[in-house]
């Protein structure tokens, strides 16, 4: 009965589920304690405590049918103003609360997007290894992702590569730095070559190209390490944030997107944006926590409790011969496989009970995905069986 | 550069848009409190007390990275097992969690029905008058709406009307009681009659309808009315519910749909919507709202402030002459306008000070919406200028 469309989609769910089902497999054989998940990306880490006050100030002191109430579909104006006011001296620009949407999540601000931009049969470029959800989020609007193929020495964006990716048809090129899976922070080089790249297609082939800047993992990032703000690149971008991970509210949905003030027809641009989050059922973000994210700009989560178990895991995996380039943000590692097939690699890994995922499933094979936003004890308790592991190869 | 399906959608919104500039340009000439907006329909009445206590509860003693954390993308299990009991305790049936997905309010419910059901060419049937975004979530998923013309004497489903709309391509009926814009409880006889003219259909074309009730007025009824329960007329049917008025959290965006549990294909149906609210962008209804709404279950809004309204203006405006089928729910009035156009009749309306919305903006031209949740003061200010109104057609 379900739609062709969801046929597929529902199909390779299930592989997902299978995954999560043979977690709950292995923990009732041989206790939670000793499966090592590293699947999933579900921030570990407390959100900060005044998020916790903050909820309760605004409860206390704010209209209680303003606070959970209607407002734009963009958004509380006041909260609007004040993420522009961040955004603005963050990165040295003058942004105004009109190219702010307050959006559910960053997913909800990636289909808003989305459906403003795509007609039929456009394409969205991005680059492996890529956040597999980039897919379906083109085909809700029947436009064709086209995957540019990796650089795997240092997971940079491969810019020769777009050169010859890009056509009349293409409307959108996503990134995401620092990037799920790899954890790699795309740099000001590669950025400034992607622009340049950019430009010139859109003289070269009389068309508009939107760089769509996917950015959830902006401040979990290590070794003070900067993430480079597309905006200063080429006017047109949007950024689509998310408080998922920075303050560890993945499940409030919360995000916004900014608009390069200059971007083509802006104005036609944020109103359909405006109208894609009503019409698309989101109607607006949350109402509470819009309010509440605006009182804690400055707030984090404590990202040293990450870069602890990134280095102990880099560390250990790279002593023992895996390669890894080592990521400076998100909480992501990406080595390579031992053999080249990573699907039968991740499931030789779960006979020492490592769920790992494979490769492929970013658009990247002979790779793995490690999450490790678990606990540092489930690390170090985890070490002796990547030793046997890699065993198997040797 | 929008996309060609968002540019008429972009413009059509700027009438609502104007509108709201209207109200916003009569205030500043003639006071706030001297302009009468009856365009909106933003609940007026205070969410019950012990919301803000249960958040606060919630936030003292759950763990903080489980209550903003990701799950389920259909929702905490512990959640919909409580609402599972709530619903069949109400209904009399025995549905099981597995019949329930937590949603993005029931804009967000609606829409991963859609996607789970729809494919491009599909025909949604919907009785006038009609909640407007109907339309729009048909087209995310390239279905058609097909609009039953109305029974402007009661308001009721026009069944006749109904059995010549299905052709072999409806794939939905879409019904919304309490209904906005009229207020009026579908009848037990009228949806005995539609029941059966569905399944009719079905075995006379052979394929499966599925009939989406669309019910966020819920629990917003007068005079002990009670609002028949869909799921007891006919198998292949999801409801589609919503805190926004029945806790006056619209802003919070948190609903939930209860499916059938002998729905054509169930399990496929489970997992489509599961899909849809990630792929859409949802990824899973908002995480906080979701426990405080599973330990609320009986808290109610005071529904008398919207009766005082109802009554007030209803017994006015039939005493001076407008012909109205009084509403027994939601917080609307429908009136016949006094003049076939009724879009000149909300122009009409301005000189006065009164914001109403045409019906044609409902598929019912001739009649007007009025919201009355705005306050009993403000309510009887607005009287005299109905009277005045009305004078200008007689």
């Amino acid at each position: 009965m379900i739609s062709n469309k969801m046929q597929s989609l529902v199909a390779n769910s299930s592989v997902i589920r299978a995954m999560f089902d043979e977690g709950k497999r292995l923990s009732k054989i041989y206790g939670e304690e000793n499966v090592f998940d590293f699947s999933l990306g579900n921030p570990n880490v407390e959100p900060p405590e005044v998020i916790k006050e903050s909820i309760k100030d605004i409860l206390d002191n704010e209209v209680a049918t303003y606070v959970h109430g209607y407002m734009n579909n963009s958004g509380f104006e006041d909260v609007r103003t004040t993420i522009a006011e961040h955004e603005s001296k963050k990165h040295g620009m003058n942004i105004s609360f009109e190219s702010i949407v307050m959006t559910v999540g960053a997913a909800g601000g990636l289909n808003i997007i989305f459906k403003t931009l795509l007609n039929p049969g456009d394409e969205v470029i991005t680059f492996a290894p890529f956040f597999g959800e980039y897919r379906a989020y083109s085909a809700n609007y029947d436009a064709n992702l086209v995957v540019v193929e990796p650089d795997i020495d240092t997971f940079e964006p491969n810019i020769e590569a777009l050169k010859s990716a890009i056509t009349p048809k293409t409307k959108i090129v996503i990134v995401n730095s620092p990037n799920n899976p790899t954890g790699v922070i795309y740099s000001d080089a590669a950025l400034t070559k992607l622009a340049e790249v950019l430009k010139q297609k859109e003289e070269e082939l009389g068309i508009d190209i939107f760089l769509i800047s996917d950015e959830p993992y902006r401040e979990i990032v290590y070794d003070n390490a900067e993430v480079p703000c597309l905006l200063k690149y080429y006017k047109n971008t949007i950024i689509g944030y998310s408080y998922s991970k920075s303050l560890s509210l993945p499940g409030e949905r919360i995000g916004y997107l900014v608009v390069h003030p200059e971007i083509a027809d802006f104005s036609d641009v944020m109103g359909s944006l405006n109208v894609a989050n009503r019409i698309l059922g989101f109607v607006n973000a949350p109402s509470l926590f819009q309010r509440v994210v605006a009182k804690n700009l400055n707030a984090e989560v404590d990202v040293n409790v990450y870069k602890k178990n990134r280095d102990a895991l880099y560390n250990h995996l790279v002593s023992i011969g895996f390669e890894c380039v080592k990521p400076q943000g998100a909480f992501y590692l990406f080595p390579r496989s031992p053999i080249a097939d990573d699907k039968k690699f991740c499931e030789d890994a779960k006979q020492f009970n490592l769920l790992l995922v494979p490769g492929s499933a970013f658009g990247c094979p002979g790779h793995f995905r490690l999450s490790y936003c678990i606990s540092y004890e489930k690390i170090i308790n985890s070490l002796p069986a990547f030793d046997k592991l890699i065993a198997l190869y040797k």
